[in-house]
């Protein structure tokens, strides 16, 4: 399975937020994060970068 | 490995730009797409969404 990690990075921190995320979806001013046990979580911001084979998805809140 | 497909998205339209996609980096007003094969590709434009069970990430172009 290819699901990654989710961290919100702030200056030099990074916060993980979700473990297997699967689907990153827009919605209204941020995005949501849908892990494959379905949960879901919202973020206000945008999508920083990914590196995928490192299985992480870095986000930054707005 | 977990790499993804990038695709650009237009209306219902679909545009497969780069296979094997590693990592996706801000640059400018766009990102940088790096693939396994250490090719790149600069999209002007955003990270639309996300399928990662699928390995699929959408871009679309600003």
């Amino acid at each position: 399975m290819c699901e990654a990690s989710a961290y919100i990075i702030d200056g030099d921190n990074q916060e993980l937020i979700m473990e297997a995320v699967d689907s990153v979806e827009p919605e209204d001013d941020g995005y949501k994060l849908i892990n494959i046990f379905g949960e879901q979580k919202f973020i206000k911001g945008t999508i920083h970068s990914l590196s995928l084979v490192d299985h992480k998805i870095f986000l930054t809140k707005s």
